[in-house]
């Protein structure tokens, strides 16, 4: 890799990971695995590891569950400057493993975390973004909180001023927007304001009240959004088929504003952990189209190859490199020793 | 749940059970995982987790391990109370943990336990059986030693006595039955007294000799066993296909006397641990017979769902809930991460 | 099992292995499980199992880790009296254990180890190879050094003075072969000696630039090999389909000089290990042409079906029995829990 | 034990304690040991050991942690009926085991937690101390929240009403009372209702403003306690030296009005785990004051030593039995293998 | 080392030892530890460590659990060519790591164990004894079972008829003897072939009814153990003082028929694991006494360094080198760092 | 702390350390904990942990061990930006860790190591040292090649030249120097470029030929030194009494070429981890020097105490705030939990 010809700023929570370990039921668990990790930091992570200049913008606790998770985005190298410490606690989430037949679980615990009582002024966007090219955030961040939602408002305004590029992940979690707002009062302002969208029909009509005759032709989704929200450029969707908690299948669809690209569509059975697949396809989906920005078609395959080989890390980042994903994207998806 | 309306009284051995992790053999094993498992009690635990009024009965040692047994066992909320303490040994076993071609390995260690050398008279049967309905025992108690056997029948004509709905698992371990006497002199003598049987055309020819033509059709056999048992309503018997250690089938069948109920066949792939899967269908059963008295077919589906689950949790009891089991029946077997 | 009539010698080095745990990647690695293991000693540990006299002979560094290794070998009954001490490290290789489409991922750091610094003299043959009557070497040590290499040819020419019957395992490492030597240069003197072959097109080609128009038909390359290598009275091949890194297809060909016998091939999903898949061949090889000399194809279903019960074991080394292995090969693979 | 004459009920919150693994740091951590404590169930959980009859009150919310938690209460035989669910969370606390001169950390994560936002009339304390003959709180449940405070004035109330024999240990926690008041607003109308008050200069001065000349004459202070709260019939105080992380002295006082009690000081080395070494020592001292009521020297005694096993045990709870402390007491605290 | 010039062999029982972590009790325990483990077997195992031909004598299962005592062994370098296989079970054994003032715990669980089941006949001593110049045994296996102590008696009978000199480790563990007979009524006829003793006044008492007045003195017991015991030329106790379950002190005496032989004390303070101390100390005084065999007084001192050293090893057995014994006697207890 | 008005650069060897866990030795060992750690990277580490800017300069091997290594090294904020990959193989080394009488063991495996072969000009140091102004390095990185010594040459004169501040810590290891020259013919013109000097009497003699008469007086010594060495200001040396691998005491003395400063002793009992203890005394001394350039006793005091807390964290590095090193400075050793 050349040094980044860009620097990408995401903004959103990062959480306490506590997950059971071997399938335990939470009932059974006398030990949990720690981790950190969120969307939008999964996403920063994912970009770093294919040599990026990555940026996380959040707030987090001024205590060690805080440190420790700067610590581990540090580790990856990401800058952690513009993270704002304040507010009472870091917000957590507890993960019990599925298998076959029998789903993961979370138990969220994110009330009242330092992010979603972070508010508008609280974070210096003008030195956030110096020299940034690309945004990212998330259908998570607004969903959280008023506050957070009026930052992450106050984020995208900044970013689209200053000519940054700006993707959203719609990213709907329904047991969020508890704070008495809708997503459709909040949601419209700030995907106006972006120009990547990935969701799919289930956001569309939740958020934005679109709906198309034939959902299996994501073109009419496509042109749905394009025509509500014109700054968009890429209108992306992943389709994941949950055989059983072990086995799925991922694909996804990009439509270009002329064209639908579709990807290969991948068999991932003898799943190691599930979490993070969309993150890592999105992590991979702004490295492809930044790299590769003549070739969509291929942005998009390295997406769906970097999520597919996500699923058999443990965790909630993708740790792959460039390199890995494209010698899948390539062909050797047959898993022989490398020595 | 409301209050349930019912007391079910089990009784059988509870045994240590130490398993090597990460499908290590036991000559790689450097710490072997603890639990506390046996046929009756796991079915005292299924029943418990769906929140039905539940009493183990069984003799125990009066030292730190029966001590660690009991407690498993109450924290479920079972009442351990007509647990007597007394004998020599906590019975034990060992499990290898197979996959793919290689099988699951288990060597007992429970001759001279304080089950096998439990007396009739040692358990207050009266007390024991205080607002009881349902009485459930399994062919491994009387297999274990004569006392055994004798305590079983005692158990058996009390709850006839009083009216008590009896089910057995029928359940034959070839490695026990070493004190001298045959399943055929002992078995029938107590599955006179039962209400429910379930078992299959294996023991219906070692326990009392009956064979039909055609083993593919169990209402033959079912009405064999009917015409010998006349008390029994209903006959049930499970199928499972093994594929691998590590990819089973599983479906069962219910004769009631006058239809036959067949359940959906489910695909067990990537099967977290097998052992207990005959009993969580048992505690599915007595569960779903007590709950939908008139719908044995709904009972039937409902105790094959609740198998598959628990081939997905590491250890021997079945850890879900009525509704998680009825989100699988209902056909959510997506495996989709809960959140 | 009778006494073994017979003593089978294996030469080669033995490493410290290190694996992370759980599919983790290196970076996420906190711990690591240690082992010892290299292809050779795999072998000598694989027939200790069902029973036979073995030695291994290799060259130690005289440190807790030399000794280490040493009594991991000893635990299994195999003789490590012509283990010679001296040099200054154990080689090691790090393990990064992949699923479904991430391929697992070794780091050798093997230079300079006791055994790649081994001079000629150092071994007495003389009394290593006392009582011998079968040698087995692969095309891993020749690979390490040019001394080692050396030393091979060492122990080849007095096995073969001693009319002691030598097998091989070609075993083309890629990483290998930096001393100044290509395999061509130094394989064929060795593989001369050789009474038993075990390699494919891709070792054929690179060793002895040999190649056969149909790759598929195994009959034209063990003829080809079978004219330039005139003492080798078996040549056998073994065909591993790589599905992905947690799903494999395993199968074998032995041309005997007049007829080609071929085993079932084996479905390998939910593969545990599949490290040491060809040594658990192997040693299932040496083990079936040495106790059914008459029967070369029930000798390869023996190896193949050996090998498939590797795949569901942590570990470089395959811990079964004789009757575990007939057991899977007399059909029965189901997985059954044994008890 | 004959079956206990009495029954106890203790009120107050019960948190997951997430604790690093061998006196690793926070940031080092990547798993967490999960247990259940709070002071008021340790002390539930001493007495349960005991053979006492034991029910344990307080809200905790309807989700799997929740559940995680009375289940481990359940084990120990406690009474959980009047436990109510309810609330968003289950109070936090992660800890960090010191060693040496470093100290342990404990990050509280334990606002809005389901017991902090319990309010008046939502226990059913009628039904709540049928039966009860003893109510214990501490000074943690009021420093929670005010309305966690009024539900404590509630259950003081109510067990005074009733003749209950009420103890509390006043334990003051700097970080908590953040809520708007201070204790000395809160604490004398709750400790006014009390039988038995365990506590220190400390507390006696933050919550009721006493102070005496000589510190060291616990019978001034005493006396001026029992002066403010003349329904107190004893006044106990626990001393502990405090020569590193790993290091203690133990002591104890008693005064019952006329006479002042001391125990002997155990040296406690190489401890273990320190947390929970009041709430064992109170434990110790509820059975000792219910089983040798005319001996309240022996009674200290007993919490004393109770508490000094506390020390050799992980975790929050003191897992001893009666004949256990006894041992102590009577003088073989020598350690020696017991086989 | 050169070339030892003798061969041991010792006699008795090898366990599983199942023990918890970390300090937990017996109910915290979700996994223990797995070893193998007993007095014999680990004065073997300290042997082999030395340098020494060692055989080990016994009787085990013919399973998997027997294989892996077998293998323990064998990786030691200890010869288990004569050990039998048989009988039902292997002994089991339970350890609660105790600390500071709580003791450990252990609970046995070897009734009808393979070894407890040995019949006289079963062991071919004219081949175990083949090149033995020394036998050891203790006072354990004659507690075990009356077969066995007839088995002890045929073994010392073999070893005394061939001139093989005998040692005894007296140790009395009261919760065997069992089976009828007293220690008064067994160990005089077994201990009148031994040439040398360890044990204490304790034993002296139990076993043979010898009772010294001044039992600082050891001389005098040593004398009339000697007079009682004609054939003993060396009589050796140690002493253990137990200040707590992590901090012992240890110091052993060796009267040779004239002189009484004094060893330094150690201070044994953080215990790692204190069980195996005493055969840590038998192991070393055996091979003392084979090494320097006029230094008495050395070999005294060899043994109870060695001992010191066990205390800081998890596990039954002392894992030591005779040079790192050595070193601890010439003073270098500083524990720094070698590197 | 406010922004740090210095940067501080140190260059060295980091290595991957293997060690394993509760005191087994390493043939007991299964699995090994993984840390990143050497003499100079762990100054590095101790430096960010207190707000200082600091950068590490080394050579790793471009594989994903070296990686691992600079992200344990980036989590803590150090620039890793002149680091230079290259090379074979990450240096090893291999840890055991002792207690009471047993010391620990190291095994190192460093030869040939990226760092070691190292050669002059593959560093740039005028852009690593760009900003500094303070460079540190230790005996141990000439010891390890001859061409490791010249780049260190290269790095302190180029420090010099800059005017930059120049510490050296002496630790002399006496298994390196294997590369056939002896300290005192490389380290004299090294140490000549140095303001701060740390070391005994015991390198002072290997490496300079310095002797003083009475070594109990260190103003002997450092003037001795002064003399040879005119540049160094201040002359520091730490003395440990090792009572045992578990108890330690631990002291310290700085000339300030003028004034003798000693530091109180602190008895480290229990310790954690011992290894790193120099190197976190190192860090603690240069911030306090940085940070009090007044007051060279209270940075003596606060380096001591420092590396004190260093003996209670397992690992290499010393994982503490300034904060923390103060509050112990100003007595609180008492370790109470802090809640």
């Amino acid at each position: 890799m050349n040094t980044p010809p860009t620097r990408i700023v995401t903004f959103g929570e990062i959480m306490l990971r506590l997950s059971t370990l071997r399938h335990q039921r939470f009932r059974q668990a006398r030990n949990m695995e720690v981790e950190y990790g969120g969307g939008e930091s999964n996403v920063a992570v994912s970009l770093a590891n294919y040599g990026q200049d990555v940026r996380f913008v959040s707030r987090l606790p001024d205590n060690d569950l805080g440190e420790c998770a700067i610590r581990s985005l540090r580790a990856t190298g990401i800058d952690t400057t513009y993270i704002v410490r304040g507010g009472k606690r870091l917000g957590l989430y507890f993960l019990e493993t599925g298998a076959v037949q029998r789903p993961s679980k979370v138990i969220y615990d994110r009330e009242d975390s330092s992010l979603a009582t972070v508010a508008p002024g609280q974070i210096d966007w003008d030195r956030a973004f110096d020299g940034a090219t690309w945004f990212h955030w998330s259908g998570i961040t607004p969903a959280v909180s008023a506050s957070a939602a009026a930052v992450c408002l106050e984020a995208c305004t900044a970013a689209a001023e200053r000519g940054i590029r700006i993707s959203v992940d719609l990213n709907h979690r329904s047991k969020l927007w508890q704070y008495g707002k809708s997503p459709a009062e909040v949601m419209p302002a700030l995907v106006e304001l972006c120009d990547v969208i990935v969701g799919g029909s289930y956001e569309a009509e939740r958020y934005f009240g679109i709906t198309v005759e034939d959902k299996t032709d994501f073109t009419l989704l496509a042109r749905a959004l394009r025509a509500r929200f014109p700054k968009a450029t890429e209108i992306v969707t992943t389709l994941r088929g949950s055989i059983s908690a072990s086995h799925n299948t991922y694909t996804a669809l990009l439509w270009d504003g002329g064209q639908l690209h579709s990807s290969p569509t991948y068999h991932l059975t003898h799943i190691v952990d599930r979490v993070g697949g969309g993150d890592s396809f999105m992590g991979g989906l702004i490295h492809g189209l930044l790299t590769w920005p003549d070739e969509p078609s291929y942005a998009l395959r390295f997406a769906v190859a970097a999520s597919a080989l996500k699923h058999t890390i443990p965790g909630d980042v993708n740790l792959v490199t460039e390199q890995e994903v494209i010698a899948l994207m390539e062909g050797d998806g047959s898993g022989r020793v490398q020595r």
